[in-house]
């Protein structure tokens, strides 16, 4: 018995997010038919992050276990040949049996695009947020720099959270314009249910899109409120850029 | 009686190209329909450029003749409210009433991206050509030169070109890669059916994806010979960024 590490990329416009779900099309059950059928097997992956429905990927990872005698780095190229072409494998390779990839340190990275036009952007509809006041940089990133470090976040989860703890640390968070993008990058060692969607939807309203503070964001982290927050930024701007797992360094990710 | 034009953005995924075909859903199909409904006459719009399926737009051009006493300027308005998302109205003014946007002297921009990984992108898919051989963008650069200037580009067009002559200027060409993808900005006063994407294919042919030296594109455009040019790069890749008219010079586009 082997088990295997996917690094998975998909567009999550048309899928009802990561997870398996009766009478909805997700990425986890589209994996698991693919490898079940490639294996022979009936194959249930592990994902790293059960990203919401409409939510991007460029590096989300998944594992499995098999008996399969295909040696684990074709996984990666057999899967490319029955994935749809919104699902991409871009790599797989083994790893230690007991690998679980939600129970191990992690450090993830998470982007989120804004575009910031008049008029929408019609090639972006499905992968960014359309804010339309003009949105100032560096006004986005004093609201950004309160919230780095470890802290309470239940301010900045949605109430649907079931983590036991609400403390995560936020490594960094970058906001750079990119022509008429902004885009918004968070490091960090995990997050909350809809975290970094509110984080993005914060940082909106501190630049531009109403009149949060600094302070005010200080007040829902010291709080805990989160109706002191800013609003939920949409799911379509959001992708999960990248997941390190320090337990398997050495390995290309 | 007035002339009106409209800038119009949209991502051509979901549409058989520009041009109105019976049975087909198309972006001048729906624009004389929502204009139709919107002014209660029976509108056809003149397109400045019409685009392939597939082919996307950030300022494609369309005028029309209205009795109608919603004022030009907010037409752009009331159209965003009817048209379907991946569809963008991005201004509206009137022009003078013989203003004929294919009939006028003009400079066109546009845009094709290749996306150069060595597994697709799930989200870039309907944006970008994948390529998969690492491209050499001064290579690129070089074949790209041979094409500056007046030339007969009678082998850089389809078979299908119905254009009179087949001679164009091209102002520019710039080549430049950002991050994993190489946009290809092409600038001049018009362009033949496909030749754009003939452009894109012979480009990433000299660049890696292939043998082409800046000799062979020297000689494609000398004999004219359609075979000894490069590949038809695909639709989804190609923008048509913007169009400018010095005859309406002063107009903000």
């Amino acid at each position: 018995m082997k088990r295997v590490l996917l690094k998975v990329a998909y567009d999550g416009t048309n899928y009802h997010g990561w997870q398996v779900q009766p009478g909805a099309v997700t990425i986890e059950g589209v994996l698991n038919e693919k490898l079940s059928k490639l294996t022979g097997e009936d194959i249930t992956v592990i994902g790293a992050s059960r990203t919401d429905a409409g939510v991007h990927a460029l590096g989300n990872v998944a594992v499995f276990d098999t008996l399969s005698s295909i040696p684990p780095e074709r996984f990666s190229y057999a899967l490319n040949t029955m994935l749809p072409d919104d699902i991409s494998c871009d790599g797989s390779f083994e790893v230690p049996e007991g690998f679980h990839p939600r129970k191990t340190d992690t450090e993830k990275t998470y982007e989120y695009t804004i575009i910031n036009t008049e008029f929408p952007v019609p090639g972006r509809r499905n992968y960014a947020w359309h804010v339309r006041p003009k949105l100032d940089v560096d006004k986005m990133r004093a609201a950004a720099s309160v919230l780095i470090g470890p802290h309470d976040f239940r301010g900045f989860c949605s109430s649907k959270t079931q983590a036991g703890s609400t403390v995560r640390t936020i490594y960094s968070i970058s906001v750079y314009s990119e022509g008429n993008e902004i885009k918004i990058v968070v490091r960090g060692d995990g997050f909350l249910y809809n975290m970094v969607r509110i984080i993005a939807g914060t940082l909106a309203n501190a630049g531009g899109l109403g009149k949060l503070t600094p302070g005010d964001v200080q007040r829902a982290l010291d709080t805990k409120d989160r109706s002191l927050a800013g609003l939920t930024a949409p799911p379509q701007g959001l992708c999960l850029a990248e997941i390190y797992f320090p337990e398997l360094d050495g390995d290309v990710m």
